[in-house]
């Protein structure tokens, strides 16, 4: 069996990874990215056997993976379908579907692909992110299920399966909705914490200092990179304005109890925040 | 020697834990809250050695240690320290400064007490949360050490030694400025998001489903006890509100870019955000 990583990054490179390392029967690995010195990084790595172009990938493979930014999927999953055969299979991994399931709506091969987003990630990237167990024990949403063939369905669960993850069915509007609220914004809070606290502490030794745990852990997705979440805020824009909207208007109303002493009246609403504990329980045990 | 801790929760059942189990010589740790069951519990896990009242403690105790709420240690320092004796230290924990060092300012007794922040949490509460080595690696912050007696502070530093801290000087003002921007708004984002996400989310099951790791990590401080933190917040009013408006103001400018789909200029932020990378090094480090 040959499998094709297109974008040998955080994503990509794990699901490579996984693949050469855990395999059970062998199975040849081959790999592609924009980025010659991840390439060239990822062989030294051993993610992968061989690099090849999209259009080599696409004359050799069973079944192509891409790990490339939900915009260059959008753009070029249409082209390509064009050249995917009836016995291959094309499974994205992308953090919208939304923009990428409507890319290929009517594409008379759109059965041959698969829509999904296993979620799973750290905030670094690059070929030397890829880790073992990223997705053990995590959740993975594929889109549209139906308009995928039924073997190529089964060819990608059984890829999410081996990768230890649980497959969920949800819409493309439904996902990137959720994803806005229990991802994105996350992602948007995160940075932002990052730049007000990078700009107003000039004096850096103090942040060094000064902030501990509870900082590290609130800014922790500041780490992440940029040329995979701009695309993602943009294709989910809709969306993620909609949850940034929100969470203005909360802190907004945390930073009124503030301005007038309202201490009684923060303390019943950090209560309510605090519920996010019974929510979160399942998360943490799912790590 | 004997030590009184006032407030059994996360801080001062941490500290009172470490002398009972790690001191080399026998000290007996007295202790006393506002909540009986507190009493009883910290008793139980072998925190403390007996309960007694905060006026007992000041007749036997030749250190006490306040680790109770910020607004607590400003209206109750004073008449502890109108009781306590030439030869004895009282070492408050408060994550704010400026008000509890004004409301001691004058006091005949000032020398006796230091002003100290210790930098270590986690987002649990209650003497059950009461963890061995939460205090080794990091810093704690003494404020105006000139006020306080030679002695005093030599007890205090050693204290703090002895927790495995490193502690450093600011005063009230900075200490309280620069904690806004480094602790107070994380706590702040964190429950905002949680109570974002919470309220737009009806369906939890979604919540449980779709949230990873990302917005685990985001959202963990949104757990802390809202008893402890809302008259941290009311204390630090004046530098929290000028964080919170600087950060919306940041957030105000990434809505924007996502609104008119300025791709690029998002990355260019989120890559400013990055640098966030090279400041957090130090604290994974401490960890």
């Amino acid at each position: 069996m040959k499998i094709g990583v297109i974008g040998l990054g955080l994503i990509g490179g794990s699901i490579a990874k996984e693949i050469k390392l855990r395999s059970l029967s062998t199975i040849e690995v081959f790999g592609s990215d924009k980025k010659k010195e991840h390439e060239h990084e990822a062989i030294e790595l051993g993610l992968i056997d061989t690099v090849v172009t999209v259009d080599e990938m696409l004359s050799i493979c069973d079944t192509l993976v891409l790990g490339i930014p939900v915009s260059a999927i959008a753009s070029e999953l249409s082209g390509i379908l064009d050249k995917t055969k009836n016995n291959q299979v094309i499974i994205d991994t992308g953090s919208t579907k939304k923009d990428i399931c409507t890319s290929v709506s009517n594409h008379p091969n759109r059965g041959r692909f698969v829509a999904a987003h296993p979620l799973a990630g750290t905030e670094f990237s690059g070929p030397s992110a890829a880790l073992i167990d990223l997705f053990k024990g995590k959740k993975n949403i594929i889109c549209e299920k139906d308009k995928s063939d039924e073997d190529a369905l089964k060819t990608a669960l059984n890829l999410f399966q081996f990768l230890g993850m649980q497959s969920v069915y949800l819409n493309p509007e439904e996902h990137d909705r959720h994803m806005a609220y229990v991802s994105h914004l996350s992602h948007v809070s995160s940075f932002t914490l990052s730049l007000a606290v990078l700009e107003i502490e000039k004096d850096e030794k103090q942040i060094f200092n000064l902030a501990s745990t509870g900082f590290e852990s609130t800014a922790r997705l500041a780490k992440s990179n940029a040329k995979t979440w701009g695309p993602i805020f943009d294709a989910n824009a809709e969306y993620l304005l909609e949850a940034i909207d929100f969470y203005m208007d909360k802190m907004s109303e945390f930073r009124n109890l503030i301005a007038t002493n309202q201490v009684h009246e923060m303390e019943s609403l950090m209560t309510k925040a605090n519920d996010i504990k019974r929510v979160l329980k399942g998360i943490t045990l799912n790590n």
